[in-house]
């Protein structure tokens, strides 16, 4: 086929063991013959004025242009004068919501094998206002943020997740008995828009509740919607049920329909360039991009393939008690297509 | 013995199943003859003045005066123009640091069976500072207050629990990288204190990663200490752990050596009066009120009497899976002193 008939999607392989899992998402996408071709982009050697980060202008042009985006780890560089590298995309390419699959993988044994939920982030605002200040030696206050227009727009996409994706329950994470005034204004929009969905069921709970309902028994839930922090929590704690975040996938979701979908974990310097990595937390974003795309027969192929070989246990990367290498996983998935 | 032998106590019988559940306190007490005498006070009908709340001026002087309290569940009263119950008791008493010990109780069967840590929570700002406001409309904030004095009071008290109890490490659980200005100050006070006890370990965990190790391998704990709203959701978590908050005991520290220990589940009023209740909580509060006390003998005599009898599981609660009333599982533990 011709390359007009392929969707362009940016890539970023990011830092440390980024590049190297990026391989495994380019090899099982070329296996699985995905109409998809890459353009790159690095994160750059100095700071950009325009992003004010390390993230180049082009590069943000890049994902603004396709509209959809795969990401590995990227460590920002320590210093002043410049924004976090994953805060400076949320920001820029306004991304919304952060979605976050968390499911049992049949074959690979936690605590727990009966997990099936998503939570969903707002991504913008609330204690990631970065509004901080000394009010006087001693005293700092951060201020969190809640506005009706994020908070619909994260509730809509909630619901309208839950409702494409056949689940039944959509529960609003909160602290309101105590932050009335902003997580009540999140709980307000919520149940307006829950209002529109009435075939989908709708429950608010506390977020301390929450935390202690998940460890006793995650099949409680089903996609779950919350303010910034709370998600940021969460998404780590469900993550952690199913066995870390080298399992989970992500998607952010922005304004215009832009999707970037990204491996949440680390850059694990440690490992880098030693083909030990584990790509499956990209690997499976890779699949939630594809989703997006509404590439539904690649994604559950790619998706079966995944699993499949990581149920089967044979190879296993090291983080999962395996001595597999990035490129014996990968071919044993791109074996499984 | 004559009266004027026995420490003078609060006890706080509370709403719901809160009398049910002090009464097997006031039982286990007198069989295991603890010099304790309890000066009882209950919630009022209408709100003090006073206290803005339903919380007697009264009953307040008695914790102050007395140094030591007890406190089962209290519901705060639905409406306007009065404060929660809790907030009260612990703006008014200057309940700085909340102590909670959590451990896998043999017998009693989680996902979990080596949980071992204790979470010291910030209790009197952060999050929970009560300053919130509608910026303009559909922009509301809510204001985080971190201040030196309070993080310093609480990191002190979270080294010299650690020392005390023979634990080996403090870590400290934040999300400076996002409020750089109020987490980092508490991490910086956290520092300090840490410098004044070498032989107690100290690291620092972002709270993400923090709830994602928890239900990974809660034994990578041992002493936690946080800001409020971490503390409020942690402490949950780790409760889920090991069975709910019907089994963990909680104490709250105030200035002038006031302790304040209390069962913080709810008030249970579905099957309050019915002889139902697990008072598990409610006695292991009161067995952190006897250390608090120094009374170490009788602390020890009745946890142990509490944690045989739940190892034995012939007596157990509704909750617990069993079908044993209040009566009974406190009657099993009266015979095991
Ligand atoms: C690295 C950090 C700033 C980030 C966050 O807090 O959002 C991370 O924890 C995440 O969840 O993507
Ligand atoms: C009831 C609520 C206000 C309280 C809190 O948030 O502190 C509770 O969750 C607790 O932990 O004691």
């Amino acid at each position: 086929s011709s390359s007009s008939d392929l969707i362009t999607a940016t890539l970023f392989p990011g830092d440390g063991i980024g590049p190297e899992i990026a391989e495994s998402v380019k090899q099982v996408f070329r296996i699985a013959e995905v109409p998809i071709q890459w353009e790159e982009h690095f994160v750059g050697t100095e700071v950009d004025p325009r992003t004010q980060s390390f993230l180049t202008w082009e590069s943000l042009e890049s994902v603004r242009r396709n509209k959809i985006g795969l990401k590995g780890p990227m460590a920002t560089p320590i210093g002043k004068g410049h924004r976090s590298l994953n805060l400076t995309l949320r920001k820029e390419l306004n991304l919304y919501a952060n979605v976050r699959p968390c499911y049992s993988l049949p074959g690979y044994k936690t605590r727990y094998d009966d997990v099936d939920l998503v939570t969903i982030r707002e991504n913008t605002e609330g204690e990631y206002s970065g509004l901080e200040h000394q009010v006087v030696r001693g005293v700092v206050e951060s201020i969190k943020i809640i506005t009706r227009q994020a908070s619909l727009r994260v509730a809509e996409y909630a619901f309208h997740y839950a409702k494409a994706h056949g689940r039944e329950r959509v529960s609003a994470i909160h602290k309101a008995n105590i932050m009335q005034k902003t997580d009540g204004l999140f709980l307000k929009c919520c149940r307006e828009v829950a209002e529109k969905y009435p075939e989908i069921k709708y429950e608010e709970v506390v977020i301390d509740n929450c935390c202690m309902m998940l460890v006793k028994n995650p099949a409680l839930f089903d996609v779950l919607v919350m303010p910034n922090l709370y998600g940021d929590i969460i998404s780590d704690l469900c993550a952690g049920l199913i066995g870390g975040l080298g399992l989970t996938p992500s998607c952010n979701i922005g304004e215009g329909g832009v999707a970037l979908a990204e491996a949440v974990h680390g850059s694990a310097p440690d490992i880098a360039g030693k083909n030990k990595a584990n790509p499956t937390a990209l690997l499976l974003s890779s699949v939630s991009m594809l989703r997006h795309l509404e590439l539904h027969d690649k994604a559950d192929r790619i998706q079966n393939a995944i699993l499949d070989t990581i149920a089967e246990g044979k190879y296993r990367t090291a983080d999962l008690g395996g001595s597999s290498s990035t490129s014996d996983f990968t071919k044993a998935i791109c074996d499984h297509l």
